[in-house]
């Protein structure tokens, strides 16, 4: 388990969140961040599911390519060279990943993905080891381009001058790349357009003050953080020009479920008459939901809200709520930036011509 | 500094936020709490001051005796027994105490009586000495039985079976006992009316999960914690009934400094159409500012919002922002409870009645 990756350590500007070496998918563990960078060497599958359970790795679209990766693993595992030994590993493996995580459907969709392609694929075992791992470096390497575009048709919605206050971490780190609330982030910062992102620490977990601040800042990003309830306040005070989020489920009618705390910020921002962005990709709509009601929202334990840096800040006994996540309601949402183009409402109509037609 | 109170570490149910004992002001240090029940034996008002500046003794009215009793502190230790020497000991350890926290009034407010009260005293040094003791003493005792009063007026507006959302502490610890939005939950509990308080963890400080969740576990009365970001999700799924929060200062059109994050709840409940009350004695008016944007907002240490239990959660070199307090427009709230009674809006005018005609 672990290591420094060779390289990585000094003067680098962007981590890799995960990538595949030596027969094996490396996890940098995002639960040491920013105090130590260290990759979990996962060669087992149950590794990798551990790995999502435990939010080393956490971000829908990370989720969504280390699940593919944990595939690959399994296959390469495989008891056997046979096809049905294959299959059957990596079916098992499957279940296994899919039950890490309920909310985030990225993981669904990676993990159907894989499937898919080795079903449909003809050939021995082999060629389905060959054909797992190819199909987890697609998923990788698209879901870097797909942030990128998405990147770029987001900035065009971002001011000069602009403040934007964002919530957990949407970044690099959330996903196989580049990000997709801090994609267009970086975006309009490169068009020259961000003076300042606020982030919210986001707790229980704290991915914005760990996180995203150090993603912002490796990239020269002006960044402050505060406290999640200090939102309204600058909103009031005028220092926020917009809001900018990512998702981890995106039912068909715009509703869109996120890290808990996104549902306060989109009501504060309609409070304040401030744009309430969402930016995901493609692969975090899942058009057989109707609406967010029907998205099922983890609910992790008490820990985490028990205790904030190993030292127990709520007296013991004390009865604690944890769900991490919630769910805003598409008539809160400006527009969803995806990297197919930006859909406004009613996201009922413009998600389904992004969704079938391939543009907004 | 600090040691023990004997019969204070077992079984008791209500600490004592400070006393007076042995020619020294006690002081229970709330920043060690839940974990240690510790007090600071104040003999030089200099640490009476060090106490209210670095948080071991917090909340407006708490903050309010504190320093009364500082005062007191400080003229038993005059360099003289002369009537001149007293008083300009007193004097000289106002305004040390006054400049300890800009925010809540009912620092001033104490400071400001007990030196009319010796100024109008006629006799020597050792008369001043006893009267400043003596106004303290009564301005803490003047505290606990205003907030009994609020507690019966504010417990009328609780329905049977209440969920209530709270911030912050505004309990015993945060005044010299009972409470204000506690007290108000504590009279509503003896009524047989609190089926559930969810507590803000309130962050950075987190005085609801180390003191709310603590004080209401006490009294036996039914209390969850949450993250602060958590509280629109709870609105929103329909688990609360009402929120309640105390106040630093209170503005004459009825404008609401309060500990941060207590406005963004405000816009949340009204959001949610929930009744959003504040309660406070009438010692946290302050009839000479005509709204809130004239109440002076006190930005504390950057440590508290990148260190978390003591470890480092945010990177070095990110900026942060941390006010301690926001204002909550009076269009927020719902009624304001005093000792004197629950006015209701037009401020401008419910509170002139309760503060000059001493009624609602």
């Amino acid at each position: 388990m672990g290591g420094y990756r060779p390289g990585y350590t000094q003067g680098v500007r962007v981590l890799e969140t995960l990538y595949w070496k030596d027969g094996a998918v490396h996890i940098l563990d995002q639960t040491l961040l920013p105090g130590r960078v260290t990759y979990v060497v996962c060669r087992d599958y149950r590794e990798v599911a551990e790995a999502i359970k435990s939010m080393r790795v956490r971000g829908a679209p990370a989720i969504g390519a280390a699940a593919a990766y944990g595939l690959a693993v399994a296959a390469q595992g495989a008891p056997g060279a046979g096809r049905e030994e294959v299959l059957e590993a990596v079916e098992s493996a499957a279940a296994t990943l899919l039950a890490t995580r309920p909310t985030a459907v990225n993981l669904r969709w990676a993990v159907k993905r894989v499937l898919a392609r080795l079903r449909e694929a003809e050939g021995d075992g082999d060629l389905l080891k060959r054909t797992a791992l190819a199909e987890a470096e697609r998923i990788h390497a698209e879901d870097v381009a797909a942030n990128k575009r998405l990147g770029r048709f987001g900035q065009e919605l971002v001011p000069p001058g602009a403040r934007i206050l964002t919530h957990c971490n949407a970044g690099a780190l959330a996903t196989a790349g580049y990000g997709t609330a801090l994609g267009v982030i970086r975006a309009a910062h490169t068009a020259g357009k961000v003076a300042r992102v606020y982030a919210d620490e986001t707790r229980p977990f704290l991915q914005g003050a760990r996180l995203t601040a150090w993603e912002l800042q490796q990239d020269g990003i002006p960044v402050t953080v505060i406290t999640d309830n200090m939102a309204g306040y600058l909103m009031a005070r005028g220092l926020v020009d917009l809001v900018i989020v990512g998702a981890d489920r995106i039912a068909a009618n715009g509703d869109v479920a996120n890290k808990i705390g996104t549902y306060s910020l989109a009501v504060l921002a309609q409070a304040h008459a401030l744009p309430f962005y969402v930016a995901a990709p493609l692969s975090t709509l899942d058009m057989q939901l109707a609406c967010g009601e029907e998205i099922p929202i983890e609910e992790r334990p008490a820990e985490e809200v028990t205790h904030c840096g190993g030292l127990r800040i709520v007296p013991e006994g004390i009865e604690v709520w944890n769900p991490a996540f919630d769910v805003t309601p598409a008539r809160l949402v400006t527009a969803i930036i995806t990297d197919a183009g930006v859909a406004y409402p009613p996201y009922t109509e413009s998600l389904r011509r992004i969704c079938c037609d391939g543009g907004a």
